[in-house]
């Protein structure tokens, strides 16, 4: 069932001056990682080598060019550097245009390699929007566009993913429609296959309270229904304010929300650590942790890894087929 | 601080086919609930008695006929029974119109009773909506009318009160205005400190994902700032995915919603047990429980006591001045 070739994750080390290296250092120092997948950073070395410093670690950091240099061993940190970060320019702990700049291109390279099937799939440290829209690079995040990609947040047994994301809920009420809910259950339920869930069991949460209302019965019924007819293993629609805890009950394997706030309230209220975000849209893995570049902590050694862990070792067993974790 | 003497709680058994009369049983039998008031049912001697032998509880049931019987004593179960019913006229397990009938009739004597001021509160044991639409009385449960009457839920040190309850998220877009927020929260501070919280720390949710829309702009800041300027100490429009778990991290006493979902969402995945449920609206505490009637477990001395307890013990506090349990 499962195949022994683990697969390359690449992993950009988020924004220089926040958290994201040294959490990624962590992570890495656990060994886990590393039994789920064959990981890679892309970054900057000399970044990662202060950051290794922050929490003691005294793992050497590897800067490759290629990936066919990559170690594969949790005693060494492998790093593509495309050498485009002077640490010296750059303040720890604060937005720097140059980090922002750096950020989009590390992302670009990451997508590139995920493009060209080198790697099975990338996870976007944390970033600053904030350095990003210094550098002018803000378009450069993965962005949500209703009917082509969607947020997917698992939280231990909770998974949702969302039909829109961030809108309003005027315009959620104007965009809900029989193809949209249709075009995301195919996708959703190829996904999961994909992922190693053999027969996924999804779940559809309804929009308006206790899911009676004009939307059901015109748009969000139809659109399950044609799901059902294409052989989809889908139920719906069920009460927002169940739905959830249904899920977490492992009634379903994931839930499809209607909107932002039905899954982060649940998401973010039931508390579970060790979220982490998918989007899915692209033709691979493209994973991201919940939170952001911490700068109030950063260098200190007490940022918890525990996203960025659950997130490289959730995107290695995902892209091998194994289900989640 | 505490005043010596107990408010007298009037408990109306709810439908007596269903687990109502059981788990009240139950619950009066911890001895728990004299702790916080002194309690008194109302409904059937007969269904009682019948109930505190499905856990073969030997508590007597004694049928009083004026408040100034009561034993106050949880040895014995004091019930104001008006007779209205004979147990032998209806099917445990069942809707029975003969039940929705009688549960009008309590609901109607426990709102006398707190109307006239002679109990401090009401609880209404779990109902049965079929054996009352059965027997044409549904217009009997209290109904939440936007402005007028707010749903405030409460689970641990979650607390939400809902600005709107079973209305389509459109026309929630629609209805929510300055005016009503500001009365919400003007009502809600009210409550707050007569219930016992001196000085309420109130959180305002937000509509729209990361509480940014134009309703937010147009309605609920300028309602939120009205209130501050009243002198209530409140906050928002907060992010809806994140206030409710600040609020259970003890940020807030307790949150507006703007919508059903929002806090039900919050409050059933959270899952914490023991929830229960004001009405806020009638000038006296109308509390209910989360749960139904049951009819599959009824009858066996399995049924759960938790809520009801909890909604006993909670209106007593609450009544008394004491703050949340």
């Amino acid at each position: 069932m499962n195949t022994n070739k683990k697969p390359i994750i690449a992993t950009m080390i988020g924004d220089p001056c926040g958290i994201g290296p040294e959490v990624i250092a962590k992570a890495w120092a656990t060994g886990e990682v590393h039994e789920y997948s064959t990981p890679v950073l892309i970054g900057s070395a000399q970044v990662m080598e202060r950051a290794v410093g922050f929490s003691d670690l005294k793992l050497p950091v590897r800067k490759i060019s290629k990936l066919d240099e990559i170690t594969d061993s949790a005693d060494v940190i492998d790093i593509l550097d495309s050498g485009k970060l002077d640490i010296n320019d750059v303040t720890l702990g604060e937005d720097n245009a140059a980090c922002g700049k750096v950020s989009a291109d590390w992302l670009d390279e990451a997508d590139k390699l995920a493009l060209s099937g080198e790697v099975a799939g990338t996870i976007m440290g944390p970033i600053s929007s904030v350095a990003m829209k210094m550098a002018g690079v803000e378009g450069k995040v993965f962005n949500i566009k209703p009917g082509l990609s969607y947020l997917f947040l698992i939280s231990g047994s909770l998974r949702v993913m969302h039909l829109t994301d961030h809108i309003s809920l005027r315009e959620v009420c104007e965009l809900v429609s029989s193809d949209l809910v249709f075009n995301a259950l195919q996708t959703m339920d190829s996904r999961l296959k994909e992922w190693g869930i053999k027969s996924p069991r999804i779940g559809v949460s309804g929009l308006n309270p206790h899911a009676y209302g004009e939307e059901e019965k015109n748009e969000i019924i139809p659109g399950i229904s044609r799901a059902k007819e294409s052989g989809i293993n889908v139920e719906g629609p069920v009460a927002p304010d169940t739905i959830f805890r249904q899920c977490i009950d492992d009634k379903y394997d994931a839930v499809l929300a209607m909107f932002h706030d039905q899954g982060h309230i649940a998401i973010k209220t039931w508390g579970f650590v060790g979220n982490c975000a998918l989007m899915v849209g692209p033709p691979y893995l493209h994973m991201s942790v919940a939170h952001g570049t911490a700068y109030d902590i950063v260098g200190k050694g007490i940022a918890s890894h525990e996203m960025i862990l659950t997130a490289m070792k959730m995107t290695g067993n995902l892209a091998a087929g194994n289900g989640f974790l």
